[in-house]
């Protein structure tokens, strides 16, 4: 078992009607004016717009809205959202949406003490200091709540690059349940898909660690009862509450104990789909690349394979366990294949080189531009 | 699935040769002088006084050092290192130790600024701040290096009492397992029974929550495997580190969300077991008392108990799974019957009026003084 450190300051409030606190929360750090960050509208509809903004005024907190972040966030938004924040003067920003809104307010908060946001990415300026960071939750998918890292797009140079600081873990993040109540199917089953993904990427690395091994094989195993209860009930709050909780465990550190960092091969595959076709969602390219992937790498750690196969899927060699998920994802409704995606072969090479643009790929196995188009054949 | 808060922000780092790092740790929180709280002296044989003094010293940090906090650490005790504390004008404590070190030095940390220390055990003063704390854990059982509770004994009136307070979280824990591997193989023993025994108090509280009762399982199942490996290969690290990060875990807020609080009847009556016998190691009352304290209440309900019995124990009743964790407790060497502690019936009136002291005992069932008396009578 590998040597770690833990440390997650993060304040999770979860439950019903809990969007409420926010005011409070954010009153008990002195702040008294915030931006809010937030998407296309839909929290206006579902009323988590409403009782964000009603909160803060209850508490006296002045707010300046910046609307229109996208899934997949753009550096150019982000640098206009930025603009708002200094001329505004606000003293913290609170993301109100999904793992999308709140990556973006985790950029804007490193890059307000920073010279621009970008180099935080190219890794040519480290942040020291960040605005504090709160954020409401509206889907569960991406664990951004619960962490420290984020993800942009630099939409001027087909850049899908992540980024981590220990001064974006948000204050407090607030996890409602019930707003997630009337999300389209495939968003929760997107959701799902991620959860998974997050977990696989640690799982695999494993040896000898069975505490994180155990607790990661009990989170997969929840993940997957609980998108197969919410398919046929999406109304079910305890499926629904149990499926976000372990959507944030999945990326707040505890599946990640002694797992060097995580293995993030097909992550950066994706990063790469994602960048140049931004209309495909993260989870669908997961749930085309994982399966393909595990086909490709697991005959170099088939101990680790063969364990998940046996106690996530209950099938007793890596094949069926690969062949159960895919099945289970196209039961679920999500894509196993590159062509639903609409991505054709002669685009498999763009695809790799732009996933090698950032360094290496892979730890079981580096892969390099050949190992990728492979990949890609596979999931075709 | 019940609303929770989640906030644990403890800084753990956990390995091999990780305890020279506690003085860059304090020196980080520009601390320049510490109280170092000890036990008996085996922290002088093992390598580990030397280990935390060298590194205080690299780092300029002056100490103050107070020995001889007993098993079961006692008001009169804290006092004197209270004395010592505000004499010497120290900026935190440093705990070097076990749990009992630990809960002494949250004892102190918290009493720093308070009246004195009992009050904040009768509730009649709240601890609105507190020294840092910082602790160097030699034997893994009580979880108290990573959460905000303490338990004391007030050795003038008998009461083994426990107390919470955010501000006792301690900034930094150092767990490196290798110092555990010579402990007497009836304290790792301990450790696991203690372990296993806070993971039930939360685990039976537990209806739909399959997120949290699907960890508490991979933890019950990897502390069982881990204490069978160690009492054959007790130098085997992994193992070692394995449940000294289940044993952290047990108690780090992850195994209680949504679980109304815990149950801690067994913990409760323990507490007065060990008041009125100083002799009896916390573990050993839980090991004698929580196999009767399941078979008096889980009539009461069947489907948490027995879904312990079949995904913990892999047995089709309770009681079958009570006989198999007796049977494993009697194979570890741990008591199952109080005989074993010297206690005898004649005293059980006694000890049910002791932990009723402090107000109702249970949850799933409300013991009145004649259903402890019954648990005892099982236990004999």
């Amino acid at each position: 078992m590998d040597n770690f450190k833990f440390h997650n300051p993060v304040k999770i409030i979860f439950g019903k009607d809990t969007i409420r606190e926010i005011g409070s929360e954010i009153h008990s750090y002195g702040i008294s004016k915030v931006l809010i960050l937030m998407g296309s509208g839909s929290v206006k509809k579902n009323g988590v717009y409403e009782q964000v903004t009603d909160s803060l005024e209850k508490y006296g907190i002045d707010y300046v809205e910046q609307w229109g972040v996208t899934p997949n966030p753009i550096l150019s938004h982000t640098e206009e959202s930025l603009e708002i924040a200094r001329k505004e003067q606000v003293q913290a920003v609170l993301a109100v949406g999904g793992g999308s809104v709140i990556d973006e307010a985790k950029a804007i908060a490193a890059a307000y003490y920073a010279p621009d946001v970008w180099s935080l990415f190219e890794k040519t300026y480290k942040a020291t200091n960040a605005l504090p960071l709160f954020t409401v939750l509206t889907i569960s998918a991406t664990a951004s709540e619960i962490n420290s890292f984020f993800v942009l797009t630099n939409d001027r140079e087909n850049k899908k690059w992540s980024c981590g600081s220990p001064h974006v873990y948000p204050k407090v993040s607030i996890i409602d349940p019930t707003v997630q109540k009337y999300l389209p199917i495939n968003q929760t089953i997107n959701g799902g898909v991620d959860t998974l993904s997050h977990i696989m990427e640690f799982y695999f690395m494993g040896e000898n660690e069975e505490s994180t091994l155990s607790i990661n094989e009990a989170l997969m195993r929840t993940v997957i009862k609980s998108v197969d209860e919410l398919v046929s009930d999406p109304l079910n709050y305890d499926w629904r509450a149990n499926l976000a909780w372990c959507s944030s465990l999945a990326l707040q550190g505890i599946t990640s104990v002694s797992m060097g960092g995580g293995e993030f091969a097909c992550h950066r595959i994706e990063h790469a789909i994602s960048a140049l076709y931004p209309s495909v969602a993260h989870a669908e390219g997961l749930s085309v690349l994982f399966p393909a992937w595990i086909e490709y790498v697991s005959s170099l750690k088939p101990h680790i394979f063969e364990r998940w196969a046996k106690n996530v899927w209950e099938v007793d060699s890596v094949a069926a366990g690969i062949e159960k998920m895919k099945e289970k994802f196209k039961y679920w409704g999500a894509p196993v294949s590159l062509s639903e995606l609409d991505i054709e072969q002669d685009e498999f090479e763009k695809i790799a080189e732009n996933a090698l643009l950032i360094g290496e790929v892979g730890k079981i196995k580096e892969l390099n531009k050949q190992d990728i188009i492979s990949i890609l054949n596979i999931a075709q």
